[in-house]
């Protein structure tokens, strides 16, 4: 044990390092969160297939309960229960446009994890940093659970519990709990806890505050010594048991007989009572569905909850996303970590096409509709809560200046804005495969169809006990 | 499955290039012995831990079914349910007596399987070639089921179904069915069906071959495009699926609560009905047990199945060996694929420290008690057939020219044959650990205790379907 032990040293000492100027101990945070025995218990695994190139290379790493696919490095770090998926990264020959330069990616790209110490967290898409094409570098960085890391390179970082950083790029930042930021870049700043901060140069700018004491007492707070804690803890610890029995079998016979063209359910996904899926429909790892109907080319992606829902079709359901007592339109977009809870007798209904913002809390005391074409974000409770947490998309395309909507400040282009949102919801779904014509349109659904995971064990004892052995997987 | 299909070629050609003087073809022997759709539905696993140095290397290969423990290398290879077993490898600064000569092992010793089709087969103990200390090769070679590789490396050779090479190198050469040689080198030879062959250069030569017709009609055939058949084929795929489910879940828990004290039972042995096993006990991988008593120091290895029998301590059950309805005293040696079959009310009764030479039949038709100290080999149903199937050590012993005692004829020194048995016996107890006495005589039955189990995948589906990736481990 006394290597693993070393390697957390290293890594805290490092990232408190490039945080000094905060003043904070990542150490004291983060250390309880990963007691030594279950970084001996739990396996890791990669997925191998023939749909992009498979490069894994692992060495003095501890990677417990981690899935990695596509192309991954992992040096002197700590990768608790992690989903660090490379298929969607650059390949070699692929054109990048950088403001209007096309630049031809040299190498296929690697996600690259060096000295960091990241629990439950996620990480995928593509490095969002022109100048550096063929990396998605992970640094000296930390993260508490149920972070995401999408298409965003970090250094020197410290991500806080629910914390999303979406296409930016980040040095020596602070995230706050449950802060989602995707701004381009940003460097030696602490996000606060509970901000919801999408902003493309000077072109738009959306900024949100959760109210704190709110977010703290009943949703999730980051205590010192304590850990994550609330009701979104809670939910996560509550099925922690349903995913179990995943892990504990090699080979899992699929929940249905017959699998509809072009969808895939990955077996490392939870499935209660009865569900329908539809064809081109993707069921990522760490999902958990139960009484769900998901329509036509509609997903469900890593560390989603779907119960007692119903979703139209082409519905993306972001990292983290929980959706429960619902029905979704079509092409309904539910963005990363965010939370609607309805209940049985007053359900939440969300019309065609209505964006729910990353990062939104609807935790429903009555029946609540939100029209089709309409932007949601922030804290919701009932129908009236609604009035200053949403936003015709027509309405929001025709701001040219600003506008201020309870807490939320919006600045510049709302039609750039809309577009943008439109552009990525399409994007997404055809990177998951959702408009699959038999033959055309390919994406995850139908490479997630073939796949096999190799299951890698740490040693069980001695010094290097909880350490994993130096890996490398080539094609 | 283009490459898949590729490489069997390639193999196949390159083994009937080496044996062109005896102008066989092996793809029509071999070939319907692995049908392609097995080589992609099973996993191939290897161990980590901390005992003995670790590093595996598999490019271009189909490992299905195949267990790897230690330093091995493969290219270019078909192994198909193997046992590679790098664990008794020479290690660096190793000092290996060559006639007298001590010989500095300069580098850890690695098993290298190159351009080779094996069928469950067995790799274990390190290259007796004093040439090549630090390599213990396999090199344009195809074996048959059950065939055991121990201690020899081979090149161009065509092992047949359940043969075994001890100790010896070959080159170029066939060895029969049930064929068992000892005989430090051997080259450009057909060792024919049925043959046990002992021989240490002139100081002594032990020398018996079974009656053919009854092993063809009986026990064990190979007949070209039918495979492997016979009572010994039969054994073994009965007992098929007792392994399947071992292969189906990760951990499996241990089949008792309380493992004695300096005992392992191998996670992917098979324990049916009550059994008994007693403190420095060793169980390997694939091995059977069905209500068997072990005393104290026993090892079932690879491949052994020991049913309804009692094993008093210090007992070696050699790899491949079967023991049912019987009784057998302490010390007794049980030698490579025998096969030891009493009855319920016929059982097989044996004496403290006899010897049961490696390929010996003993097929009760009536209960039969062989005696302490003896040496047993051949065919035998019946006490009768005793008399001209085993002699006295002790009488052995002072042979100074020869003997034939049926049809097994022995020259030289029994006194130097008995020595280097019971020389033979002493360490293999010694490297499975038997004599553990909590703090020295480590061997196999204690490092086993804390392995874990690495899976590993071939490519589902596309082109290289069937074949693994390329992966290298290193401590």
């Amino acid at each position: 044990m006394k290597k693993l032990e070393n390697l957390m040293d290293r890594v805290i000492n490092r990232v408190n390092i490039n945080l000094r100027e905060f003043s904070i101990e990542v150490g004291a945070l983060l250390r309880d969160l990963v007691p030594e025995n279950q970084l001996v218990k739990f396996y890791a695994f990669y997925g191998i297939w023939s749909n992009h190139p498979i490069h894994f290379h692992f060495s003095n790493s501890s990677l417990a309960g981690s899935y990695f696919l596509g192309r991954c490095k992992v040096d002197n770090s700590i990768l608790y229960k992690c989903d660090i998926r490379g298929d969607e990264l650059k390949m070699k020959g692929d054109v990048f446009d950088v403001n209007g330069t096309a630049v031809t990616v040299e190498d296929d790209e690697v996600i690259w994890i060096k000295d960091s110490l990241l629990i439950k967290t996620l990480v995928h898409n593509y490095s969002h940093n022109p100048e550096k094409l063929e990396l998605f570098l992970i640094k000296n960085s930390a993260s508490a659970p149920y972070a995401n890391i999408h298409g965003s390179p970090i250094e020197g970082c410290f991500l806080e519990p629910f914390s999303t950083v979406d296409l930016t790029s980040l040095h020596d930042c602070r995230v706050g709990t449950y802060t989602y930021v995707q701004v381009g870049e940003l460097s030696h700043i602490e996000v606060e806890s509970g901000r919801v901060w999408i902003r493309n140069k000077d072109i738009f700018d959306f900024n949100y505050r959760f109210p704190q004491d709110v977010l703290r007492t009943r949703y999730i707070a980051f205590v010192p010594g304590k850990g994550a804690m609330g009701m979104f803890m809670d939910f996560a610890e509550d099925r922690k048991m349903d995913f179990q029995r995943l892990y504990d079998v090699v080979h899992l016979d699929s929940p249905i007989k017959e699998i509809p063209q072009g969808a895939s359910i990955n077996r490392y996904s939870v499935w209660k009572g009865k569900n329908h899926i539809s064809r081109n429909v993707l069921v990522s790892q760490r999902a958990f569905l139960e009484e769900a109907w998901l329509g036509e080319g509609a997903n469900a992606q890593e560390n989603c909850y779907i119960s007692y829902s119903r979703l139209e079709g082409f519905n993306v359901t972001a990292h983290g996303a929980t959706i429960i007592y619902a029905q979704l339109g079509r092409k309904v977009f539910v963005g990363f970590n965010s939370f609607l809870q309805g209940k049985a007798d007053a359900p939440l209904i969300v019309g065609d096409e209505s964006i729910i913002m990353p990062h939104t809390i609807m935790d429903l005391t009555e029946s609540v509709t939100v029209p089709g074409n309409h932007l949601v974000w922030g804290y919701i409770r009932t129908q009236e809560d609604l009035e200053d947490h949403s936003i015709p998309l027509e309405r929001l395309s025709k701001i040219k200046d600003e506008i201020s909507i309870g807490n939320m400040q919006f600045r510049g282009s709302g039609e750039a804005f809309v577009a943008a949102f439109r552009h990525r919801i399409q994007h997404i779904l055809e990177a998951n495969g959702a408009f699959f014509d038999g033959e055309y349109g390919k994406g995850h659904a139908q490479t997630g169809q073939n796949i096999s995971f190799n299951i890698i064990q740490p040693y069980p004892r001695g010094e290097a006990r909880g350490l994993f052995p130096t890996i490398d997987i080539e094609p």
